[in-house]
């Protein structure tokens, strides 16, 4: 099957927004083995919106729509598609259900606009929006299929997950179910890694293998079709197995919405233990990074932000003259933060960053060195590490290093 | 003039990178007051790049071609696009010398390569890249003009911004430059903004007024062709007045590179001034922001995440049970962590955030409830806010208008 993806919309035109739809869905398409050769980007415009669905009728089996299915009169994606496929727009029962139900546990009351928004292309599979009142929907000519979502991303999203994977996969294979899991990884780049499984990447077609590169982490996306749940656990299993083996140094765990602070939080609450931190070149950003999980408050009651050897000294209880005789950029010094942070807080468990963020180098080392410390109360180790790129890539990587070194030490 | 955008690459269409440079180009595109109608995403592969080339050429005046301009087997743009037109590639003694010149500067060796990447369509402009070897190009056929420019965001961006803009300002207008101007504001909403400046936006065409919002920031670019830059620079200056007259509240500074963080380190080395922070909410994140900044370490030597009440005592030298009588959300614990950071670190200028990031509420206070304080020796003072948005937006929100009150007291 090949695909089509448009995105409507004038303000992508304007480079007001940036086209991540188109990305997100491609990806999402990718691992049902399905690709595109085009993709087109067009105005809320019904002429120009009518030709851009034919010239991609004519090339693709799958037609995907993005953007335009709001209320107001600029939103004519499915009025356009309902004309161009010569079919009526109709109330769709289900899809006006489902609103009703969204708007009641919302607080909304229903307005005569949810009958416009339930409309649908005559004879179209609704896609249910769990969190907004846009409706998506597959409308099918013969073997052509023509899928309608919505523009936001945080509607658009999930849909495109939790509704129209599952229903392609039927559509595709005719298969009952698709399942996927995702396994990530840090401390390996992606070709490394790449290069490592490309026999499990290039040999699968059920299950499919898709690394994806975002952030300085890698993912793997393991997709599988099958007649039913079980079935495809059953055949992603030993890929996953296989995938663990080979690349255990560098999983630190699995699930879309997953993250490096994420399994910090849930590692420190399986231990019950306290976290602090004594940052230097990334000022803060770690800390910052944990405070993105809710419910980290529990785990986490502050730290410091040292980025002077004086700062160092004073909140941390050492001694400035050693750390100015070791340098600030040194195993000792990253050890002696990660303990005197340990120490002033009462934590169970400290993390300390301290290295050349650039653009030039200091102290003589060259940017991109960095000391991670980790001191818990059996003890302190540090690592050094060498990041390349400018300096907030540097800093960037160090912040992620320093979760995966926490991580690890809390499965010890 | 209308434009049509081609972005080239398989990896686009995989969805392994998110087409970020159509919307760059088409953002800078219309401050000229070139729209486009339409953009395509094909992958690298001559006989469908060489479709919609055919198929831009009949609806545009301007084609520009993203991406495929590297010396590898996989990019052939410029090679379909010379085949496309009837030229020859040859190579281009101009781009050849600035390849050379660059070279030596980056301490490369000149390879057979290079001579590949000299090559332009006979009769193209070259467009020099400063940050890279892939040589970018205009060629013209008639009224027509195709642009070639390389994938890559960090080569791509400059070369939109100081080669290709002036460039099309002369095909364009026959004008011989283009200036531009951004102002940047924090605080008020881009519908608000907008509204307020609406008869300069909709009235203008030389200066023109585009207003653009990206992580809680507005900017107002305003950008003129002229025969001279100072012709330009006078057309800009009334315009740029009326905007700094009508929002002086909100604007901050100016500058395509700028940010709240860089404005904040700036007036510091201005005044000289020490700064220290102690963080609730945001965990570090404001800290974080302003490491962003080379050069900072003079001005930021350190400060606290004081993510608990006890932490903000123990810490800031602060009374536990005065702080719990008062909440930690209160314009009470703002100004006393304000204040302590201030003394404990012996700093000039001292901020703090203290607020309820959500998802819930916390101590009867709605997600969103942010106290901000800055402490001088002036005194202290202390603001609350109400963000919306998920949990990171209200982060987000908070970390700027923190860095935000941070230049409102350094500009008194």
């Amino acid at each position: 099957m090949k695909a089509e993806i448009i995105a409507v919309g004038t303000e992508i035109l304007l480079g007001q927004i940036t086209n991540t739809n188109a990305s997100v869905v491609a990806r999402a398409l990718a691992t049902l083995g399905i690709d595109s050769l085009h993709q087109q980007v067009v105005g809320d415009n019904p002429e120009r919106l009518t030709a851009a669905i034919d010239l991609a009728a004519h090339r693709a089996d799958l037609v995907v729509l993005i953007g335009g299915l709001g209320p107001t009169k600029d939103d004519l994606t499915k009025q356009t598609l309902a004309a161009y496929l010569h079919v009526p727009l109709v109330v769709n029962f289900p899809a006006h259900e489902n609103l009703r139900r969204y708007a009641k546990q919302s607080g909304h009351a229903m307005t005569p606009n949810n009958w416009v928004q339930a409309k649908l292309p005559f004879g179209a599979q609704p896609l249910t929006n769990h969190v907004g009142l846009a409706v998506g929907a597959i409308a099918s000519r013969g073997p052509q299929h023509f899928v309608l979502l919505p523009g936001p991303p945080r509607e658009f999203e999930p849909m495109v997950r939790d509704e129209l994977l599952p229903a392609l996969a039927k559509l595709a294979g005719g298969h009952a179910v698709l399942r996927s899991r995702v396994l990530r990884f840090f401390g390996i780049g992606e070709s490394a890694l790449v290069t490592q499984i490309a026999d499990l990447i290039d040999g699968q077609t059920n299950p499919t293998v898709a690394p994806y590169i975002k952030d300085f982490e890698v993912t793997v996306r393991v997709t599988a079709k099958a007649a039913s749940d079980a079935e495809a656990d059953a055949l992603i299993a030993p890929i996953a197995q296989e995938l663990l083996t080979r690349l255990a140094p560098y999983c630190y765990g699995d699930g879309d919405d997953n993250s490096l602070a994420q399994t910090v939080v849930r590692g420190l609450a399986d231990r019950q233990w306290q976290l602090t931190a004594a940052e230097s070149l990334t000022a803060g950003a770690l800390q910052g990074a944990l405070g993105d999980v809710a419910g980290v408050s529990e785990w986490f009651k502050g730290g410091f932000v040292t980025y002077s050897n004086a700062t160092k000294a004073s909140m941390l209880g050492l001694d400035k003259a050693t750390i100015d005789a070791h340098g600030a950029v040194s195993e000792y010094t990253a050890k002696a933060m990660a303990k005197g942070a340990l120490r002033q807080v009462g934590a169970d468990i400290a993390v300390s960053l301290t290295g050349v963020a650039g653009p030039g180098p200091n102290e003589g080392q060259p940017a991109g060195t960095v000391w991670i410390g980790v001191a818990t109360a059996q003890g302190v180790t540090a690592q050094e590490y060498h990041f390349a790129g400018t300096r907030n890539s540097v800093r960037g990587r160090a912040v992620k290093a320093g979760l995966f070194a926490v991580i690890q030490a809390l499965q010890k």
